[in-house]
């Protein structure tokens, strides 16, 4: 049942007509080969690679999962050849500089090409997907020797990269890490240590794995501020890019996962591995964080590719399973009873993923045009803009990756709710994707750490508010035209205004409360990220209506006008049957923290 | 991590303190043998069962899962063995009566039993407990020759039993039920068809299994009002139960299932099986829904079941993990860093699954007195009290089989939640636990399912909102006595009275709205069944607190003291973080069906 399409109209339309893409390519130092024409045929490029070797494999590789033995792990049937095609493809270097062998174009472009790999196997897009990280980092804090070592084979896809943060007795808590670089004296460090869930971190995809690692130097004075990174590769590097002698690390065993069972997560040892220091000693948390933000929308980009594969999956299955009547009435009268899909209940199930979806698309292409300004200031070395658009996006990182995630599971498993107990059983993939989908909340910082981040970190600590009055001041200027305006439009409008100044309301009171009690903010977090993502889809859903409006006044031929009617009933749809659950987060996230302090821990036992 | 421990403490406090079983018991004519010592040593003496001999073989058997060969099925190890106990032990036939070999005991012991079971071992539990709907099909359908057959065996649990209703083209909708059963002319007939999703369809624990099998006579009218019921044994059954030939029932395979895969799941194929006619001829569907009510309340108990299991394994991994620091000082200032159980976001989720586990458990032991009412009119053949009962017991069913395995899921992904990524590795068991949980939802009547039949049957067609103005005065009269109180009773106590006048209300809009638009009770079930829940639990919750507040008066020792602070502690987090979901739901149960139907089919697809 699952026969994954790109919809190649709805992004189209959120570019296009909601976010103007055009145009924010033209204004963008880097966006001017990206005229319509280039893009276009980069979408259905990836859109068909995707379709037609992407998706087949991604049920037969969830079955069979990755292999390992004896310290070599085999990916599953058809992977390697599939990955060759996307070396092949240059996939990999859409959005890099061309310096390196690179494309250059917008990173946003690269975020909807991993949208439409995503969806159709993210287990499989999680190999290119990690080298990201490891590019991103070497470029911003590589010298230029290690560039010109490590980039073009990167960028290229020939090489693959991991980044190696976690250790077994530390995730979120990166003070706590232990793995050891001593100086070898010239120039190099042995790196002693384990590292473990490190994705991509052993496999047969490439020649080599470029991991950055998170280790102390000597000395190095304890928690956060004594950690610095090291590249690492699998095999050395020599000039130009040539493979050496294998390098001290290795890989223990793959974990045995829920699901995502085809992408290889490793336990790395480190046995005086041979490493590089890259960017200053003792500050390479901070370097790692560089590009959090982007990696955060990469994982939020799950919730949207995991809502899009159940929703297709489903609403197949809907017109074709047939039980009982409307209650209104047959709709299908010659058959032996109605297709599922006439059952409103079915309707709510598929309107919901539909609605998450297709409103999680509009948040990540929204936040990418701030990734893109980011980027661009970054790679032109201007260091003021990097950091004004790094602040901005960082207001949507924690509430997309934690939102979108959270939503994502709750899609997939509507998709199996669907499908009745059918859905339980592995032959239909619906199951597959709720636990592939189970792991987004995890990774990348849990819904929690996203949640602390959000309200403790970037509304609390560095912006006192003024990032969510900022949001909301944008909420106001979609909403005011149409705050007197009858129908849907005068509803979203009054709704939107009213959730404007609820979510500053909000947002002072909590200020206020985490004044007289430090835990208010752990208290509130994940119910206030849960309530911003509700409110923040919500603007979202009514910028796409208003756009699906004026295009229907514009005048339509009947298929387009079906597809803007569709985008007005799912907002509709959006606003009196999703976004009501914010005025629970809302109400939940303003209760004390003692009520969930007070319980001695012995007494938790019962 | 996961070492099941039977809560004892809590269970005793709600049969005892809150629905006084002892009493209840006393008044029930089956329940005379059921003195305070013997449930006690029968609750002391399954908790070691559980503790001590399923618990073990819960993650062995998941991981393991059945083996299917050739038409046989053969059960993880040490599943036989511990089966062997439970049939020693005289576990199956504790709520059956005497004349067939049980106990006699009332039948709210046994799901006493069976949350304990399925808690210590899912998967291990539906063994024994797909057999009880058959045996309570034969005692109440069947002759007493066919008693005489059946019974000693299966109330001893040397049979097996199952109830054979899917096939491949319907579950829900039994009227596209094709199985046929031809007449033999000697008074038996012969059964040709295809069920799938047969639960304990075949295995390895027991000599022989007997299925109850829905089908159609020749010439039946079509539709439900030309089902049969048929029982088919593996092995034809002689005089005083001594087992003959292979009966024509074979087992084509077993599911590739997400979780419980300890559980053989069968598609059984019938070629010209001999059965035999069980109740009047095309009656069979009334007589397979006579004991719905229990099935689904055993279903419900995996609601449970799953929340305190991963309530069990979180809390104790919390307490061990360390990570960062409370953000009001450090509470481990000796250890490298705090428990994880001193963060409040994972206290909010370690409460969340407690309040679920707790609650649904006293939501479950008061409906199960109304059970033990039903089965005890029964089989006195009190046929009006019977339906009495059962229509009481009726308008909490659907309620606690929907919205508790809704819960229970929730619950045990908080439990992967709170150990982060090590929750969605298989090593830890908790994983297990939520692809466990998932089917829950799904079988037995979807989510959807139990709401339909809620809001359609039980509330506006049946009892016209009776059933939901008789629970809602119950509330009030819990509630009165607090409205002017102080602190948290009087908090409780007003917030259940709005809950109850909320109720009623909602319940006469959706009555309001149905008229004009049948297709309204599909658009406002599920939503309405989740309102319906968080309130039920909320009065269940108010009673504890009640209950424990009484006790803490009277005076108690200092470890009571803490159990009846957490009980209270436990209700004011509810309150205050569970019960405004209902909100929300209030809100979206009252949307216009419309909403959902308006889309054109072919526009779903974008």
């Amino acid at each position: 049942m699952l026969n994954y399409k790109a919809p190649l109209r709805d992004m189209r339309f959120v570019m296009n007509e909601v976010f103007d893409y055009p145009a924010h390519y033209r204004a963008l130092g880097s966006g001017e080969d990206a005229s319509p024409e280039v893009v276009d045929a980069i979408l259905e490029a990836a859109a068909t690679y995707c379709e037609e070797v992407l998706a087949p494999l991604y049920v037969s590789g969830g079955e069979e999962g990755c292999h390992f033995q004896a310290g070599e792990v085999t990916t599953p049937k058809g992977f390697k050849a599939a990955y060759a095609q996307f070396v092949e493809g240059g996939w990999q270097g859409l959005s890099f500089p061309t310096a390196y062998g690179g494309q250059g174009l917008p990173v946003s472009l690269n975020l909807l090409k991993s949208e439409m790999m995503g969806t159709a196997n993210w287990a499989f897009s999680m190999y290119p997907g990690l080298s990201i990280g490891c590019i991103n980092t070497i470029l911003q804090y590589g010298t230029e020797a290690m560039r010109q070592q490590y980039l073009p084979k990167l960028v290229a896809g020939e090489w693959g990269g991991t980044m190696c943060l976690t250790e077994p007795q530390c995730g979120s808590d990166l003070a706590q890490v232990k793995t050891q670089a001593k100086p070898l004296g010239d120039g190099s460090y042995a790196i002693t240590g384990t590292k473990i869930f490190i994705s991509s971190g052993e496999h047969d995809l490439t020649d080599n794995i470029v991991h950055i690692v998170l280790a102390r130097l000597p000395e190095a004075p304890a928690g956060t501020r004594g950690i610095s990174l090291f590249i690492v590769p699998k095999f050395l590097v020599g000039e130009g890019g040539a493979l050496g002698t294998r390098n001290a690390v290795h890989c223990g065993s793959i974990e045995h996962k829920m699901g995502i069972s085809a992408s290889a997560t490793a336990v790395l040892n480190f046995d005086g591995a041979i490493g590089t220091l890259i960017g200053e000693p003792n500050k390479g948390l901070e370097a790692m964080f560089t590009f959090m933000n982007t990696a955060r929308i990469g994982t939020a980009i799950q919730g949207v590719a995991h809502a899009e594969l159940a929703y297709q999956g489903a609403l197949a299955y809907a017109c074709e399973r047939r039980s009982m009547r409307a209650l209104s009435g047959k709709k299908e009268p010659e058959q032996v009873a109605d297709a599922i899909v006439w059952h409103p209940d079915v309707r709510r199930m598929l309107l919901t993923q539909k609605a998450i979806a297709e409103g999680g698309r509009a948040m990540i292409y929204g936040a990418a045009q701030l990734a893109d300004k980011m980027f661009a200031a970054a790679w032109a070395g201007d260091q003021a803009g990097y950091k004004r658009h790094d602040g901005e996006l960082g207001f949507f990182t924690p509430i997309l990756k934690g939102f979108l995630t959270e939503m994502g599971l709750e899609a997939a498993n509507l998709g199996m709710q669907v499908y009745g107990g059918h859905g339980y059983i592995r032959e239909h993939g619906m199951e597959q994707i709720a636990r592939d989908a189970r792991i987004a909340t995890l990774y990348e910082g849990t819904t929690g750490i996203q949640a602390l981040d959000l309200l403790g970190r970037k509304v609390l600590l560095q912006t006192r508010g003024q990032c969510v009055r900022d949001f909301t001041a944008q909420m106001w200027v979609l909403a005011r035209p149409g705050l007197l305006a009858g129908g849907l439009r005068g509803r979203m409008a009054r709704a939107l205004a009213r959730r404007a100044v609820q979510w500053n309301t909000l947002t002072l009171r909590l200020m206020l409360k985490a004044k007289a009690d430090p835990e208010q903010v752990g208290a509130s977090s994940v119910d206030y990220l849960m309530y911003c993502g509700y409110v923040m889809m919500a603007y979202h859903w009514a910028l796409m209506a208003q756009r699906a409006e004026q295009a229907l006044h514009s005048g339509q031929g009947p298929e387009s006008a079906a597809f803007y009617q569709a985008k007005l009933q799912t907002a509709q749809f959006y606003f009196e049957r999703l976004l009501p659950r914010a005025d629970a987060h809302h109400r939940m996230a303003l209760a004390p923290a003692s009520t969930l302090l007070q319980m001695p821990v012995a007494a938790m036992a019962g």
